[in-house]
């Protein structure tokens, strides 16, 4: 607290350093210029997340930088786009200090090279509330190649990236760590799913495979089952999914033999930053033989069905499942 | 109080109707996609406005809604860049109506038709804190085109646009409505002052002007000295202003007749949303000839000196000007 720049002394100190793209203009300029890819689209997408409602304010700085950055660069991966370049907008509250920000520029700064993604700019704003972090991510695509929610047909295979459910229960861990699913777990599963909480694991490294072969995409933030529901209905049709195909963790399979109505927040608590996509049959195998280059575990769940049926997930017991809110809102 | 949607529901019902770009998706994919203008670059711009810090929490709504989008336009103008489209984050407090949101909404949408500046996307949050309200703008310059702060030359003439100081007394107005240079003002030129601080009015006008003459150019937003002593920073340049040069408003020039100290916040005071531009002095001329036929006034108010000169204002008594704080902090 000793230690407090002004605004543009804390933009030099802090983020300067990880402005290298030349059109940032290293933060010394009112707006960033940046010439874009020829011949490709660019795909652009805007996630503010709220200490209180996002994530923990205690968490540690560096996780929140990161998290902020990786929820948009999750959007660019579901819709096939290749990062570009992020901007920054962050309140911060008047308890802010010189070694808070310093490792939370810390975590943006290696995940911003670790994804190849460049800050261009931002704002630095006081607020006398949560902290908000509110990045815009830029991505680009083929021509006309940015893959959307709309477009699923009936047939198409319903496949999802990773492990379903990991964050939803790693957040019901922090809440209550005592409880007896979790209590159960050892050391290493519990660390797996809080770390799958805190911080999301975008698949960029699956958007070229999805920009190929998928037919709609969507990254599950708000739970499977209500971010399936949202891509039928643009699409225009229905899904069948059945939980038995489901990819689950070790640790999460742990939990749900304990107590198996853990399902339902594995299905809708959200925070999953998995890829949710649909794959023409005769796109399958090229989807999976792509996503394994890429080193990214996909799994086929279910199936598009057409828009007049029921929008059903069964149950390992073959019956469906009851959900009474299809998804987490983190409004 | 009894009509608040879920977070899909709200943004259909408020902001998809704003949503008439194609790539804005009608709101309803996680991303937006626009085909860059050929032969052009993109400038990016973020500003984000927290409640009791750039605005005050009852401001209506429709006003909030506004400046969030015109400073955002002012930082695109000043860069010589056509208005494309833009990204909206909201943070909203527990407390929001569904009538706020809609005036809200409603200001939005007209600014968004009158600057020819699109929705293409956002993301709506809750926070248990003030109203923040971040905008991602872009536009578009011919490729290499965009002004920057850097580029002024000794000998470049010092402008601006339109009037300096309304804004920063429209403030202390709203402030200290009673203080004897305000209480002596008509209630037109009260008004005057109070809508310019209320609503900033961007000079995208003069962008092609900008773009076509100035060395370089920033938007006032942060107080005229300060942000000059910006640009000559950026520039490595000094410079030299004249007060007697300045174009004030009537109600300016009113108020500062009762109280000359007054002049202290006209060149410090911030949120004119004018644009600071130098510009070398063979293409003066042609400048002002375009900034004419656009219809915004500019003034010329001084001239870009030698790296090792002192930067100074000087009173209209030929006595330079001290100033203990040379530009309004919003941090």
């Amino acid at each position: 607290m000793t230690d407090r720049p002004g605004e543009d002394a804390l933009i030099a100190r802090f983020f300067a350093p990880l402005a290298r793209h030349p059109g940032a203009l290293a933060l010394t300029d009112d707006a960033a210029v940046i010439t874009p890819p020829a011949g490709r689209d660019l795909v652009l997408t805007k996630d503010a997340l709220v200490a209180g409602v996002h994530f923990f304010a205690d968490d540690p700085p560096d996780a929140i930088a990161r998290k902020a950055l990786r929820v948009n660069l999750s959007d660019l991966a579901a819709k096939g786009a290749e990062p570009l370049g992020f901007l920054l907008a962050i309140a911060l509250h008047d308890g802010w200090t010189a070694d808070w920000l310093a490792a939370f520029a810390r975590g943006l700064n290696d995940d911003s090279q670790a994804y190849g993604i460049a800050l261009l700019g931002g704002d630095t704003v006081r607020a006398a509330g949560p902290l908000v972090v509110s990045v815009t991510a830029f991505g680009s695509v083929p021509k006309g190649g940015m893959v959307r929610r709309a477009g699923a047909k009936p047939g198409d295979w319903v496949v999802v990236s990773g492990t379903i459910g990991d964050a939803a229960l790693g957040l019901r861990l922090r809440q209550t760590p005592n409880a007896p699913p979790f209590a159960a777990l050892s050391a290493e599963d519990r660390a797996t799913l809080a770390d799958r909480y805190l911080l999301p694991r975008p698949r960029n490294a699956l958007a070229g495979a999805v920009c190929a072969y998928a037919s709609a995409a969507m990254d599950v933030s708000d739970g499977l089952a209500g971010d399936l529901a949202k891509l039928c209905k643009v699409s225009g049709v229905s899904a069948r999914v059945e939980t038995a195909l489901l990819p689950l963790s070790k640790a999460a399979t742990k939990a749900l033999d304990r107590a198996p109505d853990l399902m339902v927040p594995i299905l809708t608590g959200g925070d999953d930053y998995e890829i949710l996509a649909t794959v023409p049959p005769d796109r399958l195998d090229p989807f999976i033989e792509a996503a394994k280059r890429a080193g990214v575990p996909v799994a086929a769940i279910g199936e598009i069905t057409e828009a007049g049926a029921p929008l059903v997930i069964y149950g390992t017991d073959g019956a469906p499942i009851h959900l009474a809110q299809a998804s987490f809102s983190h409004f």
